[in-house]
């Protein structure tokens, strides 16, 4: 892939760095920026949520159906969706990527501009405030978010309780309608064709963008939160899968309403990044929730009253099929 | 791979996690531990360092020469090592890990182990609060780690004046003498042979320890800080291309006595990750510490007042031939 196209093994670490940092989102919180040991970053109120999560070549993304771009600013709006699920405002990211070094300096810059725009649209204010560039067999991102709680207790998932109503605010399902659509339609013998991609795009806007450059509702987390939610987390492996993750770590089961869902995909459909809350019965939503189920007695969850029993979601091991076994 | 041996394929992400979680190391800040969509840790200060690094089977490490448990260790100790340099006590990590669907759980329990005892005896009281665990070709690990400032001011690489003296706390080109031993002894054309790896930790300990397992004095970081440091970094690519940063980010020359460092090795190896720090003429040096030097008028640096020009440090596109180049 050498040759007339310039690569970060072309550039090496330190000049792809310097092209890199202009593109990236800046943290108003941000006491020291990228090039020392660390970061650091203002933190109101002491007490900081933490998440880090990987996005790998194959597993999670498949370069030609996503462009950089998209890369980018899914790594970005997924650990954004994390922070936010907290109940807190997502302030700063800390980025690592490995590629290998055949890779395009346009590629990795065209991902910075992912998480600028991502950052920009979904947390104005959150920004890429350190990093590490390393060279990979095929390109990986490993992102950490913070965030500050500003005045709101943490909101887990251990707090449902039996009575309380099961809201969601943002897209079911859309995202696995894209991965469909992109994998039946845009992979050709496991080879992405972008003209395809692109008529994807033309033709059903609203599913591609849920799996390509999702935009998670990042302020109803806080929303959630000030109006008493008592757990919460962001749909990142389905609806059930983890509304059940909610009813073992409270000790209850959780009922939905199919048709309040909407369609049966929007069950097991993981990736969409909802914010998935329960209320109190007297608290008021927040804007962008509407009500799906409830906090039942029991464990589990049921839809419409019966046990779902399916697994409904996502295991990398269990479901990616990518290498030797 | 598969058969005799239980994989992470075999397990899936979930059950892995689960006999993972009980290895590592715990934080005494941890507000909410793993399992939730972030950590939360407790902050006095209002501030946080936040450093994130990549360790990558192939430019990293390779399997044979390191264990699993030397994985893990140099993984944790390379981090806290990035705390340390700011003058903070490290405090938490999150760790994001990727591997084959083949790889034993055994080895991934390893990396635990490694992580647990290297935080135990490099900074009590820090653990791994959260992570992800994900599919990838190679082994990966992706450490973001934060820590606390507690009442000392960040100490970046931008503070060195001139009469300033130059400081190192730790080893410098031990790492660099076991990575060769290990390259010229333990390698039978690019495949490891353990029986050569435990003939040098048996003939060479202190070398191959300081490569594969690395100590780096942590405490030293925030003893600079508390004696009136001006600048610091650890050193972790190279004595010559790490001090060059400090006087860079400073606008000083620093001139480096070769006496005083040893060896020539110590002026190039990287991965020591000792602390490197600039102090006022009147402060007393905390224990641990030697003088190598001193901060002049001009730029860049020297050794024994020569300038010294040769690039001296490890560029993961440049220094790493392992791909299709």
């Amino acid at each position: 892939m050498s040759g007339s196209v310039e690569t970060i093994g072309d550039l090496g670490e330190g000049a792809t760095l310097a092209r890199i940092f202009p593109l990236l989102p800046e943290s108003s919180r941000t006491i020291l920026g990228p090039g020392d040991d660390c970061a650091v970053i203002d933190v109101p109120g002491n007490r900081v949520p933490l998440t880090t999560d990987l996005m790998i070549e194959g597993p999670d993304f498949i370069i030609g159906l996503s462009t950089g771009y998209d890369i980018g600013w899914k790594a970005c709006a997924t650990n954004l969706a994390d922070v936010a699920s907290m109940g807190a405002t997502p302030t700063a990211l800390v980025v690592g990527l490995a590629a290998p070094a055949t890779t395009a300096v346009t590629f990795v810059e065209d991902i910075a501009r992912g998480f600028r725009d991502a950052a920009a649209v979904l947390a104005p204010g959150c920004g890429v405030v350190g990093g590490d560039l390393s060279h990979g067999p095929v390109v990986m991102l490993a992102v950490t978010a913070t965030g500050e709680f500003d005045g709101v207790e943490p909101v887990t998932r251990a707090g449902a309780q039996i009575g309380h109503t099961l809201a969601v605010s943002g897209q079911l399902g859309a995202a696995k309608r894209g991965l469909d659509l992109l994998f039946e339609r845009a992979l050709v013998d496991g080879v992405p064709d972008p003209a395809a991609v692109a008529e994807l795009w033309a033709s059903h806007p609203v599913d591609i963008a849920a799996q390509l450059r999702p935009e998670p509702p990042i302020a109803s987390g806080r929303a959630a939160a000030l109006a008493g939610a008592s757990a919460m987390m962001d749909v990142s492996d389905g609806l059930v899968l983890d509304a059940r993750r909610i009813a073992t770590a409270s000790g209850v089961a959780i009922d939905i309403d199919l048709a309040a869902v909407g369609s049966p995909e929007a069950l097991t459909g993981g990736e969409d990044h909802a914010m998935l809350a329960c209320f109190p019965p007297r608290a008021t939503l927040p804007a962008g929730y509407r009500v799906i189920g409830r906090v039942t007695p029991g464990e589990g969850v049921l839809v419409d009253g019966v046990p779902f029993d399916h697994r409904g979601g996502w295991d990398p091991f269990a479901d990616y099929a990518g290498d030797n076994q």
